[in-house]
């Protein structure tokens, strides 16, 4: 299965898999994952998983599409008029400092995963992949406000590519280092940047 | 030896174990480098290096610390007068979006190691510290702008963190996927950001 597949909608038997992998993920993280591993969270033989994946990378690769499925499905799911609010929406759902458990156990296998986007072409392209969808989901909420006139005339995509990076930097301290401050500081910042840099002034 | 021992300066033999680490990891990688790769740097026996480091992991803390060393060293060696100068000087050394190869080669290689961070509590507690150190140079940096009337009176912690985050995601950007643009714009915003929030009007 290519990472081009991945566009397709999901059979329920897929999601079934995505599910027992997730569980599976967090469970038993990422180098001690195996097939027959996510066969024990699914109630039909490990076989079938064979008949969709070929390994645990092409299964993790088709994850990660799945979660920023599920990902903009809930953000649009609650997506506010107001284009600020989207934003800080995202932002926190990112960047909470003190995630769910299994919010944070996955972001800490996607940490382990992601590092194997330096040798591994595959998962580069679909580390690359993910960040473009963030890329495009903020730039949109952004366009959107600067055509209402939430939002000052910024540059779109290098306001998207700075957000983006700074969300990316917060969620990697909080996964490698004990500085849980820094990624409530963080948090604030962008905030507060979103608050006097892009929000128009009342008139 | 613990992560406290490497404040020490190091020893000429020290350096040179350090140098050969270095050399090793940019022919090998993580996941290849042994002891025996680093001796083969060396002009002594690998068994002068068991005198020092335990393990490869023991190796790669102390390597780290010791390239903070030299990057601060070379920071303070230009640094400018000026505060504002100092800071985009730093955020250039780091950020660059088409660094040395071996630059690049020695990014890629600390991604992998961070990863470990995950699970490794000494590994996460040398990337602590290391990033306390890179936040405790900004915040320094940015003191000395607001105490000079060149900066304006900002929270220079918040700040700092947000700097860093902002940094350090467009790192990890670069290592991880093919995005080159966002670590350009990245860059670009980090910029403009100092010259149009941090530093103070012109009377």
């Amino acid at each position: 299965m290519t990472s081009d597949q991945s566009e397709h909608t999901l059979s329920d038997t897929e999601e079934n898999i995505m599910e027992a992998t997730h569980t599976a993920l967090l469970k038993h993280g990422y180098a001690d994952l195996s097939i027959a591993r996510i066969g024990d969270e699914l109630d039909r033989s490990k076989s079938s998983i064979y008949h969709y994946y070929e390994s645990k990378d092409d299964l993790l690769i088709t994850l990660l599409e799945f979660t920023v499925n599920k990902f903009e499905s809930a953000l649009d799911a609650e997506r506010s008029q107001n284009p600020a609010e989207t934003l800080k929406q995202l932002i926190a759902k990112l960047l909470v400092p003190d995630p769910p458990e299994d919010d944070y156990q996955f972001q800490t296998v996607l940490v382990g995963f992601r590092s194997q986007a330096v040798t591994n072409s595959r998962i580069r392209a679909q580390f690359t992949r993910v960040d473009e969808r963030l890329a495009d989901t903020i730039r949109e909420i952004l366009e959107r406000g600067i055509a209402e006139n939430v939002f000052e005339d910024v540059n779109a995509s290098e306001v998207t590519e700075y957000i983006l990076a700074t969300i990316n930097g917060g969620i990697y301290t909080r996964v490698t280092t004990d500085r849980v401050d820094a990624v409530t500081a963080t948090h604030s910042m962008l905030v507060s940047y979103i608050d006097s840099e892009l929000i128009q002034d009342a008139v």
